[in-house]
């Protein structure tokens, strides 16, 4: 059946959020307007809200309501420390594991010229500049264990090397609680290849 | 970790959305704020536009934009027939069927008495008008085959038998093309119980 065209409008607007096909949009539309108008003029306010004082942090492109992100502002941070992760949710994941007490740069992607993302549209320059000023002792390369998270973490290696930096990956391997047999073999023989000496 | 004010609220708000928990509204957030900043603009727009011009059917409690919804201004379909269904979705499901022609009712929920939903709160009184009036001849109940639902259905057929008004309630048991060992016993009883002759 064809929907009335504000209904249609905000059945196609749903679809831009992550996940979301016709079916999911169809049933948060009626969910809102049949039984949650106070929560969905709620989520107008804070959307526009967010879109409108939500950027990036200059120092190390989180999103952040300030010019420069909360860890970035505080002083009892390890200056020499800077991790380099692909995205917003990474800080988030890296804050909540509780190692770090570094710095971090958010790429905000990883390399894929296909697509256009070369080293400049993931900050690169900036990241630079933070290597040049000599603060920067070692670069934790914390980007994800895809084809492309590696060859953004092998850039951004030679990238440290260049400054004379130590460039440092994140250890790869079966998981905390991961049972053997239910890793994949990609991950298995990774963890072998790898092994320390006890 | 915690997030700055405007992303906390914008993750609370989030939540009011069906099937979006404390994961997905951080990831729909970030999604949005970091590369879906014209789709999000678009969203808020339109969630706006909905709240304001979308309100219920003055006939059949379907979400409208008018006073008077598209299927009952249609002057083709056929009064005597009014299908009774528990939701807005219920009539698209129904309407996608193209199996029926007649007026919908839609009661905006089922008979709940624990959660104060009584006939009341499901628009009775503005269906015995219209059953009142005379020109039903059949209220074919679809109200959806679980406890609440079949109370529900119960109730409206005791309705419209005081108005002297045909009562029917669609058919339920094996779904078509559905493999009789996949399904489940309780439908699997009311499909042999309510056989028809061949």
């Amino acid at each position: 059946m064809s929907f009335s065209p504000r209904l249609q409008e905000l059945l196609t607007a749903l679809r831009c959020l992550p996940g979301v096909g016709p079916k999911s949009a169809q049933r948060m539309a009626f969910h809102l307007l049949e039984r949650e108008r106070d929560g969905a003029r709620k989520l107008v306010d804070a959307m526009h809200g967010a879109l409108e004082h939500i950027g990036e942090c200059q120092r190390c492109r989180m999103l952040t309501e300030t010019d420069i992100c909360p860890i970035c502002a505080d002083k009892s941070r390890d200056d020499s420390l800077v991790c380099v992760v692909e995205s917003p949710a990474d800080v988030v994941a890296v804050e909540d594991s509780a190692s770090f007490r570094g710095r971090y740069f958010v790429l905000m992607g990883r390399l894929s010229p296909l697509d256009g993302i070369g080293p400049s549209e993931l900050g690169a320059p900036r990241l630079e500049q933070r290597l040049q000023a000599g603060e920067v002792s070692e670069l934790v390369l914390a980007t994800s264990a895809t084809v492309e998270g590696e060859a953004t973490a092998a850039y951004f290696a030679r990238v440290a090397e260049e400054h004379g930096v130590r460039a440092s990956r994140i250890a790869h391997g079966v998981p905390m609680g991961g049972e053997l047999e239910f890793v994949d073999s990609n991950t298995l023989s990774r963890a072998i290849a790898a092994r320390t000496a006890v």
